[in-house]
């Protein structure tokens, strides 16, 4: 009970691990966070559950009630599994250019590449295959997995988390039109990531065109998503999978993007803001609230129909137009 | 003809690969998938052709008669192009941890990290700088090309080909808000590989919160698709690049999803679903059937009128009832 | 004045580096790509600033007249910044198989595999971590950051920019349906890829089936690409993040794709088309010109609203036919 809520049952009981209603077997805790599945509580095999206090008399079972039951097993979880982090050391198959910086505290995998001159913190875990350029520093207590590529002279804070395969600070895609060729504009930005990050596997952030690419304390991205250059994206800020931001775009604090939408760019997003998944956000979003931009799919011959109406929106208007042309308004013509 | 089908013509002619009709050169074996390109067939400078049996009469050449000419020419292409397989053996560069299995038959790249207690079944190949964490287990004759990532304690069957750059079991993105803030969720379930799997570069299958991600027998996976945490895709079911299924959506056996298809989270699909590209599914799909949601692109002062009418629908409908107001059905009021 | 364009005040004044107008400070060199930032002259703090010819009155700073300022300014970065190439030589940790082709002057980092018959020209330079397959060639001046891929025997050309994570060469997305089953069918094709072409991070670009993929000279690709088999992309055309080109499309030569934008498989477009952000397109086109097709979002509400329209337009046009059956056109029935 080191997490508060008031326990109502056998307070003995012995807890081994967390499980869902339905995959519970004796000696795990479960957690009922939507009422919706509130039915699962009478067939769940748990020994124990997590229920919001409204709750507290829909089972028998040995139960925790709190405010938040989500939030409380997300404790719970992270009591129940600490992170089992890898032994401290550089790998002899790794390579520490000259000049750079690895604590005694640190773990640096096979194959890894420190550049000459990064600095790493202590407590920092790089996995194996990722290559670190040179001057990169990285804050105290994070963690990139394998095949991590950080370009050389960046910042990153604090107990970040870095999946797989993710690349921060790539070119961002900055190209001048000239007698039909592209001449490209040397990138030399920055990339400046807060404490608190994650960064989800094949996410890739980009390096600012003159300024830096900034993302603030506590953001968490999903994976596969694209940050373009310049852009800025607001403390605790959440994205799901997939998400796309275009340069230059500068998103709120505490906003949540849904899988897969896209943001073009140079727009200003306010704090607080949620967008739904996959909706594309053409314009700046002023205010707080959420917004959605997606058509559900349908069955294809119904879909259809709605393509065939929509493209013919301009006469089915004129139509209108007609008809009202034909019906005058009786009386006060006002509008 | 060791693949069946019925020989029209001269059954001594040689064959030394497959081509298609327009680059085919004397010397190649080509085929007519489609009848839309039976044209081609009176141009091609192939030796022979692969046909449908409907189609005996619509060209000279030598000529293979069967069912379906497209996995006719799947069949003698593999035959044509047997795989070849790197020689077995443990690169010197390579990285085997104390206890992990590699039988003789199995190729390890350079660059490799096999982590503790990884289980390498017979003629598996591992290509070069991926990373396999500890107890992983990974089935007979799987092919790994390189730079992937492939998270500790996971289950990958037999025959799986596995294209650079694919993270298998990085965390699902599971956070709980507390106070304005993002309390990561410990992902502690598994991913779960099926046989006969194919994955596409850069895709990434993150690993369950605290159930399994499932990949079941047969699935073919294109690059850059996102399965979030705790989804299941059923047997056989095929999905095209850069496709984005969230997390806890069960997608059923035989369904074929259209490129860059967005899935949302918690839905079920049932199984033989086909999804045309591009389409945001919102909904779970209960029956078998073709399902679309993609607006076709236009010349853009068309898509801004477009955009603009279906805006100010809201005003189309208020017309129209002012209309009927002002219009009273004769008779009938049925409605 | 090596670039060009007329000198306006002091033309003794140094430029240290190119900044934004807001970040600028002193021995700064700036520049006014877009009227609508116009107000920005008078509080910067840069040294010098490049402007269109006819803005040569809106600042008394000293100034550089020009045709294009953003083409001058991409123009200057590189004069400014020149690329720092690392020293050549071939790490001792990478691996260079008997037979491949390195000259004196190109670079391989650490934990790269170099297959055998590779051919790498003058200059060329890969990053860490790389993966070179068999016969691959790459042409003069081109580079590589770390971990990127490329299957065998296929040619990249001179001053290729390549990021981290870029996969070339995976199997295209090839199956043929037979008994429920899909049968994987051989991926022979290749992988060719011209002159100055800039390929942005887990960007990812498939081999052709039979014949080949074709990346003409000039494209310029950003991060998170998929090209599918067989796709060939015109000289000089521009792709924004993320967008999906489905296999055996054609794509004529300087188009621009805007970010998220999806073209599905075996369409032709025309050269000089401009292709809106995240539309798709789903047919040829055939003619030059700009082509959208997204729906903006918008606050949920309203877009909840505006989603239930557009599903009753089925019974929107049933209505308006209804009216117009009731109210008779007055005389000319030409319709």
């Amino acid at each position: 009970m080191k997490l508060g809520g008031e326990l109502v049952g056998d307070p003995d009981i012995e807890i081994r691990r967390l499980a869902t209603l339905e995959s519970a077997v004796p000696g795990d805790l479960s957690f009922l966070s939507d009422k919706r599945y509130r039915a699962k509580l009478r067939t769940t095999r748990a020994s124990a559950v997590i229920l919001a206090r409204a709750e507290r008399d829909a089972t028998d079972l040995p139960r925790i009630l709190c405010e938040d039951p989500y939030a409380y097993y997300a404790r719970a979880a992270r009591l129940l599994n600490p992170e089992a982090r890898p032994a401290p050391g550089v790998h002899p198959r790794a390579v520490v250019e000259n000049g750079a910086q690895v604590p005694a505290s640190a773990t640096v995998g096979p194959g890894c590449y420190i550049g000459r001159g990064a600095q790493l913190a202590e407590r920092v875990v790089v996995g194996a295959n990722c290559s670190i350029g040179e001057d990169e520093r990285i804050g105290e207590g994070s963690r990139l997995y394998p095949s991590v590529t950080v370009y050389p002279g960046f910042i990153i804070g604090k107990r970040a988390v870095i999946h797989a395969g993710v690349v921060i600070g790539a070119d961002g895609f900055g190209m001048a039109a000239e007698a039909g060729r592209w001449i490209k504009i040397p990138q030399t930005g920055g990339v400046n990531i807060g404490d608190d990050v994650e960064i989800g596997a094949n996410t890739t952030i980009d390096r600012g065109a003159l300024d830096d690419t900034v993302i603030e304390d506590g953001v968490k991205l999903d994976n596969q998503i694209q940050i373009g250059h310049n852009v800025r994206v607001g403390a605790h800020t959440a994205m799901a999978g997939c998400v796309a931001v275009a340069g230059s775009t500068r998103i709120g604090s505490h906003c949540a993007i849904g899988g897969a939408a896209r943001i073009i760019g140079h727009l200003t997003i306010a704090d607080h803001v949620t967008i739904f998944a996959a909706a594309v956000v053409t314009k700046s979003i002023a205010r707080a609230g959420t917004y959605a931009g997606t058509l559900p799919s349908a069955p294809s011959r119904e879909w259809a129909k709605t393509v065939a109406h929509l493209r013919s929106l301009d006469r089915v208007v004129e139509r209108i137009r007609d008809l009202e042309t034909r019906l005058p308004k009786p009386g006060k013509k006002k509008r």
